[in-house]
């Protein structure tokens, strides 16, 4: 589709509404091309949308056993071979190109948001993704229970909390959280489906009173809109931790992707995919 | 995931939001099992949608050469094996349960729309599949034309026209058209993007002045609501005209996709899915 994008010579910036028409390929072709900068949620049904951390080798190693030492809020889903930006155990993707937009932090501190790192990308950088919850979400609703954030557009709210990740090398910090007010009912179903994706947060890391976990007033997250819905609280790992921690660690650069505009990738986002 | 859909006992009808965050599996099982009857633009990127006519073996074979003798408004995809309600050869795929919302016709009047055809469905029945306009929207907005029809969340515009249907048997009458404004500069391209799709309507049959083809007033279609856009107006074969020809030719029984609610193919919506 590369020949149909360029022909023409149209650079028209793409919707959400519109991206949402196209196929797969033509939607990672438009993003590519940088024709496309928002959010990813909804789009390429099917497939796992994945957090992006990329970051000088240096620090790789400590990087990979800190995901692997908390995996609610961190799952690892892939590494890249390092210096190549060529990501083929994904799919058909460059990870210079292929996400909507990226940040770029300089000593933990964010420096710049653009659509390509092209002119970033060093031989000694490696990837890392890690699993998203609009995986589990997807389930969720499968499973007969509403997410109202989603059908009133709004962001899930996320919490700083009092849980604290198990540091490796630099890396370290709190755990935050996102939540959805379940009802009290299907609080069990949402336990048991969420557990069936490890990669993907699985199962919740707290039920219920939310000052147990540091949280004074759910209705003031620190990240995202007010919960909407009624129910028991419920919070899950967010990968808003792994964030945390990278701009805690003060790396000389680090790239991640812009929150919301996430890697697509070429795996079935189904139950089977990392069991 | 059949049994996630079933356990907890969960029946909850699914808005568009909500099924456009499920996987392809995900969304065939909400439609099969009665939890989304509305439309399907836009979901499963990727797959090829198709108009649906389920007609009795006696009428088949001239309901076929009929699309054949007509392939712009009706390009045939496929057709499935007389009594067979399984139709392998377009994916995993229960014709009876699949489609969103079915309308059913007798002697050619319309009779019901309902989620289910599994008590009406007679072991002399045949489906056939059509493509529809979907595909190529996709690729019209991948190659930088713009569809704001589609941004404006409107139905295309329709009309009646004096272009008539080679008649086969009972089937016939006159064409309907689709109609998109095109800016002036990108209606070669529009054409050119468009004929790659014989399976999906193909070029358009008719650019500029509506009146050469019967229509008096193009802000005032027959079907779908006005046209939104600027630009010289442009014409394709719409799937409206198989059903009109099978409703003019009054079988006794006859059941459709309900307009807009389409049947969703595991087949590729590419370039060279049916070349």
């Amino acid at each position: 589709m590369i020949s149909t994008l360029h022909r023409g010579g149209s650079r028209i910036v793409l919707s959400q509404v519109e991206i949402g028409r196209l196929t797969l390929t033509q939607q990672r072709m438009a993003i590519r091309s940088g024709r496309y900068q928002e959010h990813t949620a909804g789009l390429a049904a099917g497939r796992l949308q994945a957090n992006l951390a990329i970051l000088p080798q240096a620090y790789a190693a400590d990087f990979e056993a800190f995901c692997r030492e908390n995996p609610a809020p961190c799952p690892l889903v892939g590494k890249s071979d390092a210096g190549n930006p060529i990501w083929s155990a994904l799919g058909d993707i460059d990870i210079r190109t292929d996400v909507p937009a990226y940040n770029v932090y300089r000593n933990g501190e964010l420096h710049d948001t653009v659509p390509d790192i092209t002119d970033l990308w060093q031989p000694d950088m490696v990837a890392f993704a890690l699993g998203c919850s609009f995986t589990f979400e997807s389930a969720l609703i499968a499973g007969g229970i509403r997410m109202p954030h989603i059908e009133g557009n709004t962001t899930v709210p996320m919490y700083r909390t009092n849980l604290q990740t198990r540091s490796v090398g630099p890396f370290g910090g709190g755990m935050v959280v996102s939540m959805r007010l379940i009802p009290d009912e299907q609080v069990p179903l949402a336990e048991e489906i969420t557990a069936r994706y490890p990669w993907a947060h699985g199962a919740p890391v707290h039920t219920g009173d939310a000052q147990e976990i540091g949280i004074n007033d759910i209705t003031r997250p620190d990240w995202g809109d007010p919960p909407l819905g009624r129910g028991t609280p419920v919070f899950w790992g967010c990968g808003v931790t792994p964030q945390n921690a990278l701009a805690q660690a003060r790396l000389p650069l680090c790239i991640t992707h812009t929150p919301g505009r996430m890697l697509i990738t070429d795996i079935s986002d189904t139950e089977d995919a990392f069991v």
